[in-house]
């Protein structure tokens, strides 16, 4: 079953690049919680294209229209669905036969996986367009999950070589994330985004992309949240965070480091602060047994370069069936690290929501 | 909902280390096919402690006993249950009182989650003991993907700063997977076991742990595996592999060093090899869109220091309600990095049997 | 999780009688088939209100427009998401408060679960309408499972006292099939329709309304469909026949009448005809063990008489928290039968298509 | 995917009658809930075979041995395994072949699905006997309910021609539903009993079996639960029924009468008695769109006739593809009905448990 996520606040997206719309189902939503839709648009302004050079200069409204499940500015407990209209479309003009699969992308995997059926205009269903109604259920998510305290926000932890300062892990300031939730270049570290900028102008002067991290923090997170084994915390956050486009790595508190590390380096000393259980360290990112220990939850998610480069490469013609070349045109992004930071962001709410 | 996987092959692992026994049933097995139970126990021995001196000295049977599913060698098409016996059991002596929780290790977030109910003995259902049946499972489930072709073998990546030579990933031999399927202590590069069991020794003898990382490859699967979004193939091995105490991470293909390329060095290029379609290169680890190209299926998973360590360290006394210091007695595993090495194979098996 | 059915073609219905549209996203299914709109239409319009005196007289449009999933008339593999268009929308009057909730609707139940939150305007979620894209869902379905030489046709098989002839349990027409699935007004034996026509309009002009059963059957499907136990095919067609509004029962077979029969009399005796295993006769509707024998599934579910009357009913006042009397004014279907038979058909196919 | 029911409060049945055990594992049980074992192994004995005439003279031990899940009296939040040894096993002895399916058994529809790899002795999975754990964990799930003021009771509403009182579908008193719940031939009017048991009887002696029909209530149950659509009550607690072997129809509130019903009949009047919203009839079964209103849930659900019965069948040799007859030979039940009751019971326990 394909684009589905959660089974108590579950999502369905659906929608092609091409096609007429995309969106989203959101069931289970509860009755009577009130939404502030100008935060939802704010969410969806962040991931937007088209706000500067590090992103594709393409234009979309990307304005989601209300179908279902909201009176007003509440929740009618029925299955909310919101739907963002394509204005590209042309109808009539299924240019759909693939003959060069883009490498790094989805072509030749879903032309196998469809048998060649597969919408295939602008990425089709695996467009990264298709975070956009993800960004807009992350949003309604992260509304009912600030009613009980919890927050989320995400920065560019890196972007090629050049790095942001980490967030403290046992620490994480209300303003900040105030700040990183309304940033499109989020960081913790402003001084840095110079530096960053120039990477990414640097990539796309010799026609090339490149990749990054995403440090994501969920504070206010109470302890004893999910549950052992396969639906402790790192899965529920993982399986969410691997449905985002270009994702190929995840890692919680010190992650890959603490292969590095003794045991005593690494546990996480208990110790009791104005009456309450917290850790000195957080170098297991607030869960441990898969279950929330009170501190705040963090993790890491590496984006690959965005595979669409200006550059020749080598690929295969799957009609006559012999090697080929390919020059993809058009313009694209050479970075899509700051756009995925709200849609980390997004889906972090949705599991998140899901665990409670 | 606890301790279950899968919709296609469904697994539910049940049990607490010091209780009547654990187990596991698989519902979705195929009628008719044969299983080496020879076979089963080969790769439940290789995850069973006492071996030597990097395991706990503890010695168990741990031999799965059949309950339904089976007749003969050959599965009945009805759920499978297995069960291996508690004999360590005490009945009547229930001294199940939290005091202090060991740092690293889930016994704060459990007691918070269940109330204090939950049995605390030898770490209850979060014991690693339960990876017992996830191998029986997984064992199962791999028999049915070798039919199709299907081969899964993982090995010690690193064990603190000493690593083992990667797989190629785009060319992993038959014979390499088999040595690799029946070694207790999984190197591809036999000559750096030496220096790894020096590092788990010298932890040892400092009255610590170490942790690691864990390399898996699953070779000959098709193209065209997986489902866009939520669903990808990504999403379902991370969201079995974190079902493993004390993993911490997972990144496929070359995972976080994409963060550092360009796109250029990362895409794989595409070419015709003998009338198929391959990538020169295997940075995405065999999957595009989170549906499978065809090339082997790579991702390495990190294995945390074990919390359990002969130090004394700090915590709280949760009955006092006072910081306390702790000293964990009894021998423990220095390092379960080797132990886990079948346990991730197990559960990659059961993952991409749901995948099929 | 409300409004959700299926695990291997998921249907997720929204939207609200007077919201701005209504829906379904069916996801699961196969790429590369082809789908006959106009023949999806047809179903649409058997079940669309205003066609003669036993359905309200209000006109809809109903015309559902495709946003995903299909390009041109194939199956592109995403998610289909299709919608209709509430033309009816008055935005900015919310006129939300339930004051005295309709006898025999879901109105008061709706108003302690949603704790008034709900869209109550013309029912809101609960509203008949929602079965439109139900109707879309099983059309589309039902071409799916008619490549494999699955058929399902329901007629009317009583309104009050006067019933249909029923199906021949062991042999149904292809060409009986066939008629009825195009019949606004599906009966075996046409000549009583005149009879239930007046039993309808009788209801109508007392002001009343009246129920009736509609009896199902699917032919084609081989031997050997179903789970045991809770995934049977007798609970796997349940759930989604009680998705529908009005449905009180549902009895495989000969049903309730079992119940006054002996073994001897119940048993379907096997026997070979034309080298293929039969029974003589289908008193188990088909399904042995909750699996299907080969033999046509059968069974029929009851429609309760339509809640809305326009007699004086006994009610409560919600706001003022005392007794009531209520008018229910406007035109009301006084018999949904008729308009139930292809929702039923509908629901039929997406359950059987998740069975196969 | 077999034999796994709820979402919530999910259980796992395994087991084959001729197989070493059968058991369930109940997984989302709340750690720290006592259970009263001996209330449990009430309700199992009152489904145990060998009471009396009415039931197969085998006995069976049938006390369940808890793996996991419990210390002492309480629940540890952790999956909860339990099982009954098969005490009747012979290892070694295959005798798996078969030949001639019974009339109204599950064998003929198994041997197709299963491909004839199924474990045929003593109907393997299908066997009535799976409902020992069926009841155990209803009886775990009523306990919790009970705590809640919920009650569940059932009866046997008919047997043959012979029928008992109905509940008073407007108020069900504690006493009754206490006597019925420790009852082995549980009725609302006991002086029945007699005619009931002669009915059986003469079925026996005329070597044939005799069906029946149940009613279950269910109270205390408050207005507000359930989902529309898909998860509404009505389908929720039918897919748990039709798990149970021998089920073919289910029917809520007045049912199939409802067809011949006008809506001013069948309409329940809502009104305030006590400050609480109730209806003067009771129509409905205490479900309105799929939700419940506050009055009792009511049901009847209706058992066929034993299939094995000691007269002569006509069946088919699938070994030597031609026609047969067949004898069952052996002790039978002539009528399962008063063993069903606490079966429905349990089921229903569980459903109800998966909606709260």
């Amino acid at each position: 079953m394909s684009s589905t996520y959660g089974d108590k606040i579950k999502i369905s997206i659906f929608g092609e690049s091409h096609g007429n719309g995309i969106g989203v189902v959101i069931d289970g939503l509860p009755a009577g919680e009130k939404i502030d839709m100008d935060k939802v648009l704010v969410q969806m302004a962040r991931r937007a294209p088209g706000k500067d050079k590090t992103a594709t200069p393409r234009k979309e409204s990307d304005l989601p229209r209300m179908l279902s499940g909201m009176l007003g500015d509440t929740l009618t407990g029925a299955p909310l669905c919101a739907i963002i209209e394509n204005t590209n479309t042309r109808s009539g003009d299924y240019g759909n036969l693939l003959s060069c699969p883009r490498p790094g992308h989805s072509d030749y995997a879903a032309f196998v996986k469809y048998n060649g059926a597969n919408d295939i205009r602008g990425g089709g269903h695996f467009s990264g367009r298709l975070t956009a109604p993800i960004v807009f259920a992350g949003a309604i998510c992260r509304q009912l999950l600030e009613k009980k305290g919890i927050k989320i926000a995400a920065h560019i932890n890196s972007i090629g070589l050049v790095s942001d300062e980490p967030f403290n892990p046992v620490s994480i300031d209300g303003e900040l994330i105030e700040r990183l939730n309304n940033s499109p270049f989020a960081l913790i570290d402003n001084s840095v985004e110079e530096k960053m900028r120039n990477e990414v102008e640097e990539a796309r002067m010799s026609l090339d992309s490149v990749g990054g991290t995403i440090e994501c923090a969920v504070t206010g997170i109470e302890a004893g949240i999910g549950e052992p084994m396969f639906d402790g915390v790192e899965g529920v956050i993982a399986k969410a965070v691997f449905g985002v486009p270009a994702i190929k790595g995840i890692e919680f508190g010190r992650g890959f480091e603490l292969s590095k590390m003794r045991g005593s380096q690494s546990n996480d000393p208990f110790r009791y602060e104005n009456g309450r259980v917290v850790t000195e360290t957080n170098n297991c990112g607030g869960i441990l047994g898969g279950i929330t220990n009170g501190m705040p939850v963090i993790f890491r998610a590496v984006v690959k370069p965005t595979p669409s480069i200006s550059q020749k490469q080598k690929t295969v013609d799957l009609q006559k069936k012999e090697n080929a070349e390919l020059e993809i045109h058009g313009r694209h992004d050479p970075c899509i690290v700051p756009r995925a930071v709200p849609v980390i962001e997004a889906v972090t709410a949705v599991a998140i929501a899901n665990l409670m």
